[in-house]
């Protein structure tokens, strides 16, 4: 059993923009050497956020129009009125989704679905450098 | 410390069908034959979520409402529009609420509270067979 | 490698109160003696769950406003029709956020970013004692 951190390192366009990660995981699950485990991948950020989905274009339409709906941009946000800077709803957004995802990997290959990817994306309001943690964990 | 991989069998009704998993969770732990440490349940689908809840048949129809409220399954979707298999609506219930929860055991019971159960969910729109991945890590 | 149990306790006051317990976990990394691992934040209740978010009153009452709007309190819930104790919101807002978080930590730090805090949500009616576990994994 060992552990090892690495780093998937994304320039994003900020306003809910969504990048498949999943082949970047699965490189770092391979240079671990390991064969069993869990992959962790968490984003070191208070306005985005991770899960799965199925990724393509259709799909992610839909999956923005909810956080336009639920939690929509275009009313007002205490964050904005004492911090100003704007992004009340990527900071919801964010919490609502969660900042991490937990995959499971068998015999070196994660353990998704056929048409599931990992998904990181972007609520802020501007565009920003990211830099996501993957710990790997196994044998 | 070692990982062992598990896997969970379910032949589901789909639309928005509920199982609690708690127990094959539990029994998975036991064969493991490990004290103390996480496990993973994750779910190899992009139409399918796991969470936690009380397992009762009024919170179940009330947690099903919030889907239907939110991610209203009776007006368009881009994905449908493009792929025509009617499931946009899944896609995006499974992707708000993720597809995998890690819970940790100690003195080889699962830390749930008393009225906690494991919760699958499979959101697609027809029945299907489904293999969850359970992934225990500890010692 | 090795897997180490803590707990968190606290005194809430129910009702979508919210604590930053990112110090406690901080301090449980530190008491391990482990340098790479993960920290599990796991929540043994159906009607409380966790997040990460900017700690701050403005996003903190933006993030109450979402589960009052999307989960309102003040409407029939079926789970309260069969138990009568009025919590069928809280049941609900909790199975949606998810009852736990996994957070890296890589030479003896939380991975965080410089303005999330590891977030814990009291979604009940009543003040409660809350007893959370940190499952540390790592070596």
């Amino acid at each position: 059993m060992a552990v090892r951190s690495y780093e998937i390192e994304l320039s994003t366009r900020g306003n809910n923009s969504m990048y498949d990660v999943t082949e970047q995981v699965n490189q770092h699950i391979k240079a671990s050497g390991m064969q069993n485990g869990i992959a962790t991948v968490f984003c070191p950020s208070a306005t985005s956020a991770l899960t799965t989905i199925e990724y393509e274009e259709g799909a992610l339409a839909d999956f923005e129009r909810l956080f336009e709906e639920i939690v929509d941009a275009n009313r007002p946000y205490q964050h904005n009125e004492r911090w100003r800077d704007g992004n009340g709803h990527s900071h919801i957004r964010a919490a609502l989704l969660g900042p991490s995802i937990t995959v499971p990997f068998v015999n070196t290959y994660l353990t998704l679905g056929t048409w599931q990817a990992i998904l990181y994306i972007d609520f802020d309001v501007r565009p920003r450098h990211r830099t996501l943690i993957v710990q790997v964990i196994g044998e």
